[in-house]
């Protein structure tokens, strides 16, 4: 166990993930992609397929509806949001849950002069569970280690850390993969293109970790030069044997993508040079390119979306991501229903 | 059925409001006021009424606050609201559905670059009713094209487009004046004046198209010269033989009205010159004008309000315009519940 | 009764809350800690703390969520709020109310020109009880004759009127004093210390009137100059025979206090002079002065703290500050529930 938040700090985050799961083995805290294993996120994605396909007006909503009464969720999103704040607070709701929320921290106390840590506190004394979004990952480290040291029962989650993860958008991401392909297939593997600015897509880093639990999965990261996927990343998935390929052209390997994840510049994380603009229409899926996309290809992308994915593809069969967005709400009532032991209750 | 947005476009709103039902006949798409014929019409303002007399705590409140559990509203809101926001958020959650809303578009995903449309599609993927309010009407006849065009089952409910309409904000005006008067007596007709920027009120538009199906209904339309009807409007009711009086004196006509609902100008669609400006004085309900209403006069007033209808006027038992407010809440649970075939289910 | 609003204004908060009570003598409208008698809120405190301790998922927060089923709140704070509006929020939805919110009255009509008062009638029309903040404590003064003298239901309660009073959060406040002593206590009489900008702080003025109906318990405003508490609390005090010691040597004094209430400058009703910022230091909890602190004393303060209250004082088992915090979520439950009625009704 750390003794300090500095110790806490110098651990990986596998090694941290110990203190962010409750006596019972489940998530207390989610930070990273790296804390799923591979039941853990099939019994998710089951779960939220069953939530899915459930009639809205029906028993298993209805007794969905009650499963966390008494319980309050607050989210604090200090970057921008329509899906992830809107699924998560819809599912939260749609557990029995009382949300409220703090979407424009400037306004709340801390123009008063409060820190952002002592808002968080707040949150936490105030309800069950708190759901994060903050340019700033340590932000969530710095509060997960609180929570902790304090003792507070409150559950966390991450809804976006800065440029670094983004672990249940990965969640309805997967989820989408997994309705179409054996992710285990082995003859021949499935291969997953990761296209874009993937150093600072968080969406594709914590995505790209939960494929490492296929490690027979190929994965293609797909960037320009000066956006390629972050060492820390290549480094983790290599130690675990996934089978890796980076290159910087979408064009030379497009045809060999079962599944094609294209992501957008990311400027809100410093500036992107004029070359790597002019550059960014390559890992766009411009109409030539969707033309040479094998027939059976699955399309995603976390939106929102520039040019990358043109308006006209969401008519083509192949593209799922608004698919991916209607599973957001049904993925978070999973996760949330696990955090709380109730993913096992008899809820028919 | 129209084979492209640019066909939709081509049509009449009447001609659009197939498409806008579902297969049941029910409203599936709410956005102008001519979708309601006086059956539905007057059915949602019984349903209202029932729900405005129940006990707070009674059993019909109860079995409403489950009628709609397991659906979710997203409320999206380009404009500023305080009565209708409010009202449908909390009309919502009272038969059980779960809400989440933007009210500040420019906070949300549209700083990434995101378009309308698309921040639309993702409420239309993670809910089940999108409440729309926005100063474009395009923009709403555009999202209920692609929701048509997307199959999805989304529901939509336009609650205020521009300067053209406002169909709920008209339902709880006109319910009022149903609580008040016979719409059919013909001996004498019942005569409503209609007064102010009515050029730019879509409230008073979508009000006048209610009125409209009572053909008996004399409506006055008093504005100053340059904020008359739309002559749109106009020919829509003559056609229908409506018995129309335009006049640009309010004080020629005041002791002929049976009800006056009165407008604010509306400075948000564009400059209005000093001249009508200097003119709009003469459609304020001054209390020189208000001694001269007849003592059985109803007046309405959709708010907010400016100089048109003076504070001190509230305690005129002729004013209507808070107790229209009051209905607000009920008619739009009586809308949704409708809209998703609840209305006729035994509530009690 | 009186006759007009500038006769309410006339009388004193004593004499105006016969009329701020409803026929079964309940608190209809909260404005003034002046309202509580002792026995209402050690009421108020059991039944919160009953709250507190129940299982989340137990039967007892399954009937509290019940119990104001189909009763509506609405929440128009135009002060930034983190820990007031969110535990508002979920107190009235853990008990079964549906809310909404206005939080930037700048966005919701206003804009269009309407005036506070008319959006708060908005309010009061919309749902059954109104919860707001104003830095104006005229405007919900005002607000309060308007629902009286207009007979309407709505209840409202006080969340914080400018520098005057914050009565619900100075009953978390007590409820924490009173969990850890006994406030009737005579020999040697119990020693609170309320410390900082008192002339500012509503939450060290309401927390004093609510220590006032505990005679025996011995004030001690600690201040500098220029802040030091209203002379109209003071004299309040005082009639009420409420042994009151003020001093601007907070030194002087600390070895005396059983409980220490910490308040920070409250910059934004005027400016602070140069001279009084920099005696501000010492009205601190330095860690100096909290050794001096007696072991068994109690160090709260009503947040958000700048440097009054160190971070490193929050593993201090004597602050208590965030076990208060966590207690307001369930006394504005407690008070939800009475003034409603339901505060005696079988909730088990």
């Amino acid at each position: 166990m750390p003794e300090s938040y500095e110790e806490f700090r110098s651990w990986s985050p596998r090694q941290r993930s110990g203190i962010l799961r409750g006596p019972d083995g489940r998530l207390r805290a989610l930070l990273y992609a790296q804390q799923f294993d591979r039941a853990l996120l099939e019994q998710l994605v089951a779960l939220a397929e069953r939530i899915r396909s459930a009639e809205p007006e029906g028993a298993f909503r209805a007794a969905l509806s009650r499963a966390l009464r008494g319980r309050a969720a607050a989210l604090y999103f200090q970057q921008p949001s329509t899906r992830t704040f809107v699924s998560f607070s819809l599912a939260a709701q749609g557990i029995g849950m009382v949300t409220e929320e703090i979407r424009s921290p400037e306004r709340a106390s801390l123009v008063k002069g409060e820190t952002t840590l002592d808002t968080l506190l707040t949150l936490a004394e105030l309800s069950d569970c708190v759901i994060l979004r903050h340019d700033d990952p340590e932000a969530i480290e710095r509060f997960a280690w609180e929570i902790h040291d304090r003792g507070l029962p409150t559950r966390l989650v991450n809804a976006g850390s800065g440029a670094d993860q983004h672990p249940t958008q990965a969640l309805l991401d997967i989820a989408t993969l997994i309705s179409r392909f054996d992710l285990s297939r082995t003859d021949p593997p499935l291969t997953v293109g990761i296209v874009g600015d993937l150093r600072r897509a968080r969406t594709a880093r914590s995505l790209s970790y939960l494929l490492a639990l296929y490690p027979t999965v190929r994965q293609v990261f797909i960037a320009p030069p000066d956006l390629a996927m972050g060492r820390d990343l290549v480094t983790a998935l290599e130690e675990r044997g996934v089978t890796l390929v980076e290159t910087t052209e979408f064009d030379a390997v497009i045809e060999e993508l079962d599944a094609v994840y294209l992501t957008r510049m990311q400027d809100e994380y410093g500036e992107t040079s004029e070359t790597v603009r002019a550059l960014f229409g390559n890992y766009r899926l411009s109409s030539e390119r969707a033309a040479r996309l094998r027939p059976h290809a699955c399309v995603l992308h976390p939106l929102p979306r520039r040019e990358e994915l043109p308006i006209e593809l969401d008519r083509d069969p192949r593209t799922r991501h608004w698919e991916a967005v209607h599973r957001g709400r049904f993925l978070r009532m999973a996760l949330l229903l696990h955090m709380f032991g109730k993913d096992t209750t008899d809820l028919s």
